[in-house]
């Protein structure tokens, strides 16, 4: 009997929400041979992030997936047959796996994760998440001792990462986050100074009253209309850290754009946008810093495991809907 | 028979394009005694620049115009009386004098200039606006040689010079101006590589003809569809310089905001903001540099001058049109 891989492959570009006709299901054998350079890999968990969507609409930072391709994604999985050196039948390695049981993959790009790695938090707070968190915040956001960061998308993956590591830093933090049940998590677990809830105040006037010297580092990973009230209070030579746009991405129609961009030129401010890949060389010194906060306790990594590979749309739907409180993952039961 | 004050009072807050009735003209006798620390000025030229729009409409990064108050403005005059220490009867100065013929000033913030000076080049290649050129595309652009730089607004007063200065610095220019005469002027009398007339192209695509690696910094005079042209067309690592919006100053709303604003994001571009007056502690870098390029023919100065300080709305207003080439300037005749 051979093995069979089961993938998700790009059906129709998204418009507005993802929906699970955007995907074609697919069964087909494992090939019996593989090339030399390809490793037949068991995908145990997927990473389910926001720029996904993107991936799957149109080109980008990277290409976009193409119709008819299996759908792009981060995952961690076991080493089941190997041609290739250096990789053996039990490794764990994470990367591009695709939404797919039993991928076959050149080990280009590929991690080898040493083992026992607990994989949940390779994916999380170890993976791009935690780094895009750590060098978004520090490296382009660049907050001082005493200074106030707002950070929006407060308690999802990315988001709870920024607020924890602007705390170390020395920082006052405001979250903005929606509901009451993430804001108190912000504030009572994680040490949030202040929260906002979107769904219940006016952000505008909380960010007023809540940074009467201005926003010095604001992280942006909705856009929007929270990006327009973070604008309009910029503190002197503010800084706004683009990270992504998630309350834009499913309106299906280009966003308005930031009416309040000219508080940069009045406020002496900047806005910058990063992407994660580009700091893949200095990987090691966020992982570094992350693993020591996490063993000092200064740092909580939190996970909700979805299940079930056939739940994929579904599970990327969840960040969209506000459903995921820190990093979403998916265990690819097989 | 003591000597009369003309001036303009801004008497409402201006909505669309600047009209005469915004402001009130007054005729008023000259103190005859000045405090300590005052001296009567005779205003010589007056500078006319699109940032008194903002000041006379709402605060931004100096407070508005108080309705009933001279209107604020640069100029240069001639020292008529003095009790202030250093300045003496005969002295050229410049400064906010303000739209008045015959102003009692305090010397604070007031610039001596050399004897001999000629006052058209003080108020413009060697006044704020070559400053303006000078840090906002050296400091905040910060383009190397051989790289693309796209100005809009370019015929205007900040424009022009930007341009000049990026092509002494080895790069490629690109400006974008209203009309074949000021376009010609661009490309045939200051070096510009390439012009896009705004008013019978489409920006977009010839950018994207024109920059065919991007933008690697747009110097923004103008806000609007262009900026978001502009965005669209960045290289990778672009820099947005925001210097102003006069697009958008007279649209009587909120600008709608740069809809191609995550381009900062799959680019890992940088939008930054700064106003000239923050860089007055360095102002002698920029003179020094500007004159000796002046006197090396690398880079020209152009100026309009208007006549009659009765003319001093209607001159404000020929920024927004599009009417002017270079500095404009209002002569104050006594």
């Amino acid at each position: 009997m051979s093995m069979i891989n089961r993938s998700w492959r790009l059906a129709a570009r998204p418009q507005g929400m993802v929906k699970d006709s955007d995907f074609s299901w697919h069964e087909e054998a494992v090939p019996e041979t593989l090339l030399p350079g390809q490793i037949l890999v068991e995908t145990l968990y997927l990473s389910v992030d926001p720029t996904q969507r993107m991936w799957a609409e149109a080109d980008s930072y990277l290409p976009a997936v193409r119709i008819g391709e299996v759908m792009r994604s981060l995952g961690l999985g076991r080493v089941v047959r190997s041609n290739a050196p250096g990789f053996e039948p039990g490794d764990l390695v994470s990367g591009l796996v695709g939404w797919q049981s039993h991928p076959v993959l050149t080990t280009e790009g590929l991690n080898k994760l040493p083992p026992g790695t607990p994989p949940e938090t390779a994916l999380s707070l170890f993976g791009l998440t935690g780094l895009t968190a750590y060098f978004g915040l520090l490296d382009v956001g660049r907050p001082k001792a005493g200074e106030t960061v707002v950070v929006s998308g407060a308690a999802g993956a990315t988001g709870n990462a920024v607020g924890q590591i602007a705390k170390i830093k020395g920082c006052r933090v405001v979250g903005i986050a929606g509901g009451p049940e993430k804001c108190a998590w912000l504030k009572n677990e994680l040490g949030f100074d202040e929260v906002i809830d979107y769904r219940s105040e006016n952000v505008g006037e909380r960010l007023r009253e809540l940074c009467p010297k201005g926003i010095d580092v604001y992280f942006d990973n909705v856009g929007g209309d929270i990006l327009d009230a973070a604008l309009a209070n910029l503190a002197m030579r503010g800084r706004v850290v683009l990270c992504g746009a998630i309350g834009d991405y499913n309106k299906g129609e280009q966003p308005q754009g930031p009416r309040n961009y000219l508080s940069l030129l009045v406020k002496r401010g900047r806005m910058e946008g990063f992407i994660i890949l580009d700091y893949m060389p200095r990987a090691m010194e966020a992982i570094s810093a992350l693993a020591q906060w996490a063993a000092e306790g200064k740092i909580k990594d939190r996970v909700e495991v979805a299940t079930g590979l056939e739940n994929a749309p579904a599970t990327l739907r969840r960040l969209f809907t506000g459903a995921n409180r820190g990093k979403q993952l998916l265990k690819v039961v097989s």
